[in-house]
């Protein structure tokens, strides 16, 4: 995991004065993406978790939806012209039957909307895709185990605290246990590492637990969710109209600003189990205070 | 610019008491860009300044650097069924002589690198690609003024204090005047809707000044300003191993870390005008310490 970070020399600068320093950068390197031979698609990521990375994005995609419909994963040796191997392309072989995508890209829009190109239309291609119901599933959360996810994210992210350039993304329990944690520079290559890891572990549909992320919750994020089957998402910041948009088509609880004791719930409350604030009964008017209380 | 947020009830609950209140929420839509006709990309964006991100779209990928090329942008009123018009979906039109771009996901990898796919051959194809050399630009900013530009950049910010749910890139000059603010639910659609505007108005290349950005610094960030000829860029978070490779590369100036009084110089910083720390000379041994000082 060596590439996860590297060492460079910079010039820090604080409260006027200069000095030199090693600061820890985190890796940013392309990954190529290959379906059966076939370029499918270059993100830049950070290495490591390559395979859950190229496994999840095919999940979010929609193109497979269980393990056994990837037969292998492999880095490509000969990508060079010297053959040796950058580690940075990788290619998926699919199950005989598993149907390639159709990556063009109007399909994923149009398919099933008369807008032309709107919010609508992004929510109803996902809905095309999704496999799993979310709507039914039965997690239920409490406030104080809800309260303590970022702590628990945070503490997990022993890269974070090195470059502070690392986005995550945690997948946990109804009780706050961590079931995994991804990390990446990019906030959805987090999510997919996560989902991957769960496609090739056997864990998909991801029941009854709850996805906690670094950062923002945008669209392409509740998508991701939604396709690996998480009835939850909790964010750190802010949530986009579309994201609430999708959340709630999907019956996916979807809670922003987690922070310190609060949080926003925007969409399906019913899984986030309120405490009655416990507040003493106000004396009647007219009758003397208790002398203690 | 109704359609920047969007009020939505939620549930806010803090120190364990629940409270119903309206919340605003920025707006996510999708945006296809297409070029005479020929769809190019859809992105996830926050409406407003559409044209600007259509026209630094271009500039970000070499197919146009100067506002002559492009004759027209509007918006396709015949993209839906009922031939209504979503606000969506957007022509641009080149002047005759501009090329096509190739679009094909290899070419822009592959074509100079003997690596097959890494970070070199990333860098390579934005050396193909860029059309102004910034090494030799002749900005120089002083420290105060850098490290005032993060407060800067949020006071201009309107909609950040509504919904902190916006990503901002503010281009400044070497005085810290700022020279046009955009903001986006996505960071890369913010510096597209900047570059934009400069192409629009007739401001490329962006020479002698100073692109902030509110979040970390990317691999993709450092291109866009490199294509738009900006000779440094500083962000408040953190810069990635190639973001930071690709800057040395170009001669770019790359600060990260911009909070407070102090930040990290990555490259480039003879750009950076250092104040000598204003220290009194420190007494010779064996002197007695001045009676007051």
């Amino acid at each position: 995991m060596g590439r996860v970070t590297v060492r460079e020399r910079v010039l820090r600068i604080r409260e006027g004065v200069e000095a030199e320093r090693v600061d820890t950068l985190v890796v940013e390197e392309p990954l190529e993406i290959r379906l059966d031979g076939s370029p499918l698609s270059i993100t830049m990521r950070t290495p490591g978790s390559d395979f859950d990375l190229a496994a999840g994005f095919l999940v979010s995609e929609g193109v497979v939806s269980e393990g056994s419909q990837v037969t292998a994963i492999r880095y490509c040796a000969g990508a060079t012209e010297d053959g040796s191997n950058t580690y940075n392309v990788l290619d998926v072989s699919l199950a005989p039957g598993v149907p390639l995508p159709d990556t063009s890209l109007e399909r994923n829009f149009y398919t099933s909307s008369s807008c032309g190109l709107c919010g609508k239309a992004s929510l109803d291609a996902v809905r095309t895709k999704a496999r799993w119901p979310v709507a039914d599933d039965g997690l239920r959360i409490d406030v104080p185990t809800l309260t303590g996810l970022p702590d628990r994210l945070r503490e997990a992210q022993r890269v974070f605290d090195r470059t502070g350039g690392l986005h995550a993304a945690g997948l946990f329990t109804a009780a706050g246990e961590l079931l995994a944690l991804r990390e990446d520079v990019g906030r959805h290559n987090a999510v997919d590492k996560l989902v991957g890891w769960a496609l090739r572990s056997g864990r998909l549909p991801l029941r009854e637990t709850v996805l906690m992320v670094s950062g923002r919750a945008s669209f392409e994020l509740v998508q991701k969710a939604w396709m690996a089957g998480i009835p939850m998402m909790a964010a750190v910041s802010a949530p986009s109209s579309l994201a609430v948009e999708l959340a709630t088509e999907a019956g996916m609880t979807l809670v922003g600003f987690l922070r310190g004791s609060s949080m926003n719930v925007y969409s399906g409350r019913n899984r986030v189990l309120l405490e009655r604030a416990l507040t003493a009964p106000s004396a009647a008017p007219g009758v003397p205070r208790p002398p203690h209380r």
